[in-house]
């Protein structure tokens, strides 16, 4: 299949006047393999032009084809939805579990940044970069809803997203960890818009984001999990699953929000299940010698490097490392000995592309290339 | 004696026009205890008016009389430190080392926030609502070398300060520590003026600070730690010395700079040396009930509370907290347990406060109680 | 009538849980003339306890005896009100409307920052250290509405407040202004809460803020008017009146919102009604000199000074002065001629306190001083 | 003369590492006109490799060619500058002076954002949106001095920039301007790095940039104004030249700095010389349709639209407009009247691009199309 032939994909993007909506159709705008068809949103904006009814946030302007556009209702029959050969979904939770199931019976293909189905046995919960192995269970999915065609795929949370990457990496060269502690400083896009009451966050720190922690904790081990039977993907044999050869990561995760507007940082401290720990110099090869499968199916949005290694002392930093690589790689630094734990380094990850749009994107190119979507 | 009495000691200020000089002048400028005698600066400000020199940047306005003050260099013969019964030094560490030991060595006493000291085997390393025990050294150090009057005491680090208070409460309610790790979020009035560039903090998270990491976890040790003789204190028995009953705290700090003006936030998890850890009400009941020498004195700049629980779970934040008390307790808030050590909690100090100039004169407080200041 | 005895005066607070609901009791917690009874605020939180239904944002604790006290409906017949001297209003513009009216015809006492009444030809909009004067309307108003005790007076907008008190003050040494152009940098507490989105503001600049230039361009010329017949105040004669001695002023605004949390700048420029304008030095003498009516009355939010006159040339700025006589003041600077009209400088005014709550206090403290509440 | 032809034009960089520097790499490391041959920088950089000497603060990678570059010194005679057919210069105002003078002894052309030479009256201050005819006194600053081939162009002041190229606009659709008044909220990049301490301006707005409202006043009338012959461009016929055609443009400014990264913004009011003043729409639409030289020829980094009107009244904003077409374009918005001037509007201008390195390409794009550098 030419990269012309591809060109023809019809997509449909659902919750597009938000957040997460505007980047979809900022990075689908000029896609070699997408081509924007549907845009849903809620009854309020249904019937009218997109560029009437959103608050673009975006440094970029809408795109000029886009801002005319009638948006529909997050309905499967509304206008456009059928003829799509995928439908992202930027919907915010509270009516993304609804919405997305509705598509997916409707015989829909849904690859969804929403958290609903993440932890669905039937839904692989997808970081591009780190699993998209896990794609091989929506035959099981389809099968067991009985459905033909439809069905849903989720990624993961984006402070989940920027930590797994360098995990990957680590249990890649040097088998798997044992205990991983984060501390996360987490951008204000990641709440959305208005999200953030700069009230709130003017010159001040929020310990405290809500669902976060847990999040960072579960999501890790499915995603840097696998099957139980990997000829037969119907289980996810999920890395805290203790009576395997994987032993569940024990996580310990604080999340804070920081005056920062896009860019979430993380500071990790792993200890691995091996009784010597492999030396910073290796942990530093393994980084820079990562290479994922998103890049080996050279998809359009997978990043020259998925994880760029700093060598300042200083980096990576969110406002200077943030748009490496379009935002849709992993910044990693400070790779140093741990007191505690056996080795520490601070990771930095674009939240907004690479913790969410981006990576439906391109966990839907990489479908594309297995012929999960056609 | 009564405190009419005790409202007589002249104090000197070094490095009085710098960010921690110009708090000790804030402080001091109407103090029970202390009446603001001699300010020494550098050469270039040395013979002027202090109002004239000095770039004042705190929100209240420079006392009167101090305005018309005349700056002398940071020399003990200069203009009155001679008549001084303690002084502050504010000075920057480049240039503490010296001066400090020419003003000791002049049979001056020193109550010191810069960093020279704090190693020195002579020397306490004093948090006031912590260890003041320390200050028993005193004798050993003025015999040593060969003084009569002079000495030198010094506070730790802004961060640390914010650590081993939380830290020693729950050693005094549970026993030894064993294991801390932590990740501070620290404000930028922490490296003075004019300090952090604008371009490199606004919109951004710098995930390094020289020199801190080391001193959290070199620090906490010597201020958590005792002497080997209580009876005859000339050698300090750091919680680090091993063959002791204490053993070291392990200690693995990561200390990032953010958009914050004032207040370092603390991520912490530790575990202790017994077995079964403590529940976490127990533990909060620990953070409630702490009481600390410095408030037994009664000395003016002892807070009502050494530490403040918060209930909220969004709580400690800087900007709503660290005015707490007037600057001088240490907030602790999101106490919990740790999927990886025992428990975790946030807690936040008033960096330029009791992280700073506050320290500096609350342990002077606690020394005039003590007859080490007459 | 002895401090003591004004101790007594019971008072009500509309719009309790909201910002500015919170300075009323931030401000009046430990008032000498006034002793808080009654907090009202939306059927949400009616009946339950303020401390669990108030999302606390200063950064003092919520008074104790605040903190369980049962909160209201707004309704003139909820428990306390009745008994109420005088009933602050915090409310939001969208209810303000009814609830005040409500409150005034059960022979209420209202003094209000909401807008609703500033335009009445009825109420007066009073600015306290500019026009106490104009409170001599309300036996007028209470008799056009055929009350024997309940009335409504409003305080100005925020920026208004700020920019009125320095004109006010021109005009007083030195005759009625003809043209004033302003430029406002406003903080985001200006806004309420949540108000502006931190996606909105960080590392941003808003030109526009809805309805607020109107507000300068219109209510400066009600509060720097007069009455028609001095002697008898039954209409206003605005500074807009062109018929009478007072032409309009011209006023031309442009207001912005910057990432400040509070205090609000405003760059101006006047031109004097006289053909020749003072010089600088007379300008500044004025500005220093300037005394008003709540000073001579001597009421306790009164300032030492209503105007502080900053002479360092990058003053004054709102984080280093917005605080200054406990942000009862407005601070002023850069006074220089404009190649354009005749002088320019920068004003500065706490918004959250001169600028909103301590503006509606002291205007009720002038009233009892003046007998209009007892 | 193509294309490809235009490519061989070697150029050097003085202050090279500097923030204006950083920029000129950044902009001219894939150029079709230009390739960068010789990199000047302190005596401190000279003979170390450009990316070992610099701290880079562009969110865009070191180019992989210049990183191990050496640093020459700013002598004229120092390796590679001999052989560049144009010398940019992002020198600091300190040193422009002498070493920019010394290059042009030495025959070079220097295109400099420096404002040492911008009130000489032998050099053109190009905006290069607005007057590149200016250019035209090039061979007159040649004769004066004995060269043959070397001569300095100027550019703008930052916030100078962004304010006439609306002006200009304005002025060629409807006549001279008699009166301006502007002032303007600026970004922290204006003043280099370290520049502005972030405890100076977060949470905060610094009234005052010194020396920045004499630019704005001053330069404005330069770059608006002509020559006394246009036939024999000898003499600059400044707009404030009285006894002409062109009468001076009464210019008020006030300059104040705000928490922004890039983008300064512009509040201005405007009065014509004509008795009638222009309509709304046809100033909205002498903004929308403004053409200018740098388009006419094409260059490189002429932008499609030298002026964006913004439609939404809350535009332009900094941090959502400075990127439109690459930061070469001043955003204009809020067009309405003014109650004392004619017309009001907002301008916002990419400080950091054409405000400064974008300027000093672009008139040496200009330059080139005119064979003034070959």
């Amino acid at each position: 299949m030419s990269a012309s032939d591809k060109k023809q994909i019809k997509v449909g993007i659902l919750g597009a006047t938000g957040t997460v909506g505007q980047r979809f159709i900022q990075l689908l705008s000029n896609h070699p393999y997408f081509v924007i068809h549907a845009l849903g949103a809620s009854e309020r904006s249904a019937g009218q032009q997109y560029g009437k009814v959103t608050k673009w946030k975006l440094n970029t302007p809408i795109p000029e084809n886009i801002k005319t556009k009638i948006v529909q209702d997050c309905k499967p029959d509304a206008e456009g939805f059928k003829d799509c050969g995928v439908v992202f979904s930027g919907l915010d939770q509270s009516v993304a579990g609804e919405i997305e199931e509705a598509f997916r019976k409707a015989e829909l293909i849904i690859y969804s940044n929403a958290k609903n189905y993440r932890r669905d046995p039937l839904c692989p919960l997808i970081v591009p970069l780190v699993n998209p192995s896990h794609l091989s269970i929506i035959p099981h999915q389809k099968k067991t809803l009985g459905l033909e065609k439809g069905y849903i795929v989720t990624n993961a949370n984006c402070s989940t997203t920027g930590l797994v990457v360098p995990l990957h990496a680590l249990e890649k060269a040097f088998g798997p960890l044992e205990t991983v502690m984060v501390t996360t400083l987490q951008a204000i896009s990641g709440s959305g818009y208005p999200g953030v009451s700069s009230l709130d966050i003017l010159d001040n720190v929020v310990p405290y984001i809500g669902g976060e922690e847990e999040k960072i904790e579960w999501e890790t081990n499915k995603i840097l999990g696998g099957f139980k039977d990997e000829s037969s993907p119907t289980d996810f044999d999920l890395h805290i699953n203790e009576d395997k050869k994987l032993k569940a990561i024990n996580v310990s995760a604080t999340t804070t929000r920081v005056p920062v507007i896009d860019g979430h940082t993380g500071i990790v401290s792993v200890k691995f299940s091996t009784s010597t720990s492999p030396s910073i110099e290796e942990i530093e090869k393994a980084f820079r010698d990562f290479k994922c499968e998103a890049q080996e199916l050279n998809v359009p949005s997978a990043p020259p490097q998925a994880i760029v290694l700093h060598e300042a002392q200083d980096r990576p930093q969110p406002r200077l490392d943030r748009d490496l690589h379009n935002g849709a790689c992993v910044s990693v630094g400070r790779v140093r000995k741990c007191n505690v734990l056996d080795v520490k380094f601070v990771c930095l990850i674009d939240n907004v592309r690479l913790g969410a749009a981006t990576s439906s994107i391109m966990n839907a190119e990489i479908a594309v290339e297995k012929g999960l979507i056609v």
